[in-house]
């Protein structure tokens, strides 16, 4: 920290994403909920072809791109919003929808990044505690005063409530915005985005770096209310209007026009979740019942920490949270058939 | 503006870029600044190479791209920072060194974009008019207590302060940062950068946008203390730590590799504007001393939106600000020189 750093971050904890090895191929890599396979080729292909020329700047409005979202999720232009990965637009939502009168409302165990967003922003906050069973406390969000901030499916634990429970709580505060974060829908779990048109208070908000393959082009979005998107994009445009590159435009129109793609590889990846579930449930580990693109095991003869250590050193990668309640769980993102045949080759030499 | 926008953003005037009209082929487009050129071939090709698949997360720490700009300016990588435009490091620094003790500090006529950030930061600003001759009015800026910004050459004016002048800045106020943003110092100006490691207040912030033909792919970066840099990252991590996709890292680090190219074009850009400015001048255009690739010009016989509406009429968009002191004056893109024979050409049907 320098001598001019504002003294009102003086005790600023940035995020901390998960490893990312300069050689990335020598691992593993089950840490950061990426996707094993690449974007389309018919995608890329569009993209190459339709990027705009990169000396003029990218289209501020991203209309062809919230045109395809607003296509595919059977809403309006306006009713979308897009940002240089849902981080970015998640941001904007604290600044817009937070302020001393109205403290941003997380679970304890939830997106690790929901406190930063708040702290950058000197935002109060409330953090209410998961259940016992690490689902989430629904009671007590509704009783909460504030700007609801839902990961569904949770992360790390995967595990997803039914919209019927996420509609309970947009009526039991319809003076307060809710916030749903989507990320890792496409997997399982039930969408809000179908409530949008029956609650002014619903924003929900989505990645194209999981289900979509577009992790490295960073691209998110949100779809809510024309007030909520108003307000976003006024936020946009006071910090970043070009804030999505012509070529990530490009790739996620491209993306969406491919639309049985993405829902293929979605399918495989629901595959390829039941095998690693039952073959780490056969090496003893105990697991939350996720519908995401990772699983949270732990084991009773190994903390989880050890686990995630031993791991790495077989070139194996998975993502461990020093958190209290958490501490024996490793989040393992579901990747491959081939990698999850190396998870277990050195899960069964490292727990015998 | 929803009943959920925060009462903070309530008089919140979002920045309003140059005109982006969906068919830009159209247009002569001489209103943001853009290259003329694209990217350079080698550069491209690099990109393709080099990019990381996408469905893996961009290198949070552009370790590559921070190298080749390390290498380039003749610093160490600690010393650098980069963004999803320089747009973005500029709000990462109102935020980082500005507060209620510490101001920000602009020119009345400046990059339009200063107050913004002051404003969605909820900071103090304090406005120096620019001298009459619209310089900038250095002695006023020296005793004012707060973080300086000052674009050199400016914008819209193109006028730009010999280092030696910022020099005297950095001296009579070492306890204040001064970002230098240098987006258009690469047509002839002075650039700041030696002077890093002699000054820990000094930033220096730049732009491939401009020089560097990569408008749309959205890559901005600062130069300074390692102190500074280790500040501006706390916020990107706070904020977006994955916040320059894998494509962008790519061809900037192709672009730097390239450097041969851009030089080359830069010249031309400086050969043109000085074309620009006779062939102006011949038709009665008065303008300031531009050492960007724009030109600041008035007419006596036409008020600026005149001019402006007229030239967009026929299809050549410039950029009018409605700005006390400078509303006489139309802001004009140094291009190609087919587009100065249109340019010229629609001027001389409009002022006869």
């Amino acid at each position: 920290m320098s001598r001019f750093f504002s003294k009102k971050y003086s005790a600023l904890v940035p995020y901390v994403p998960g490893e990312q090895p300069k050689d990335g191929s020598r691992y593993v890599k089950l840490n950061t909920n990426e996707s094993p396979f690449p974007p389309s080729e018919k995608a890329l292909a569009f993209a190459n072809e339709h990027a705009r020329r990169y000396n003029l700047y990218s289209d501020p409005d991203c209309t062809e791109l919230k045109e395809a979202l607003a296509d595919t999720y059977g809403v309006l232009k306006e009713n979308i919003t897009v940002g240089n990965g849902s981080d970015e637009i998640l941001n904007f939502a604290f600044m817009a929808f937070c302020d001393d009168e109205h403290p941003a409302v997380y679970a304890d165990i939830t997106y690790g990044f929901y406190k930063v967003f708040a702290a950058v922003n000197n935002l109060p906050g409330t953090v209410i505690p998961l259940k016992e069973d690490l689902s989430l406390d629904v009671e007590t969000f509704k009783n909460a005063k504030g700007t609801k901030f839902i990961a569904n499916p949770n992360a790390p634990t995967g595990i997803a409530l039914p919209t019927s429970v996420i509609e309970d709580i947009l009526k039991a505060c319809p003076d307060d915005v809710v916030l749903v974060d989507e990320a890792y829908v496409d997997f399982g779990a039930e969408s809000c985005v179908p409530l949008i048109g029956k609650y002014d208070n619903l924003l929900v908000v989505q990645t194209f770096s999981k289900s979509r393959s577009m992790a490295g082009a960073r691209l998110g979005f949100a779809v809510g209310s024309a007030g909520l998107i108003t307000d976003l994009e006024t936020i946009r445009n006071s910090i970043n209007p070009y804030n999505v590159n012509s070529y990530t435009i490009a790739l996620g129109t491209g993306t969406l026009l491919d639309a049985g793609y993405t829902k293929a590889r979605c399918g495989d990846i629901i595959e390829n979740r039941a095998e690693y579930v039952s073959t780490l449930k056969d090496m003893g580990f105990e697991m939350t019942d996720s519908l995401a693109n990772f699983i949270f095991v732990k084991h009773p003869k190994m903390p989880g920490e050890e686990i995630y250590l031993k791991l790495k050193e077989k070139g194996v990668l998975v993502r461990h949270f020093s958190q209290d309640r958490i501490e024996d769980f490793n989040r393992i993102t579901i990747g491959s058939m081939d990698q999850l045949k190396e998870l277990a080759e050195a899960l069964s030499e490292i727990i015998k």
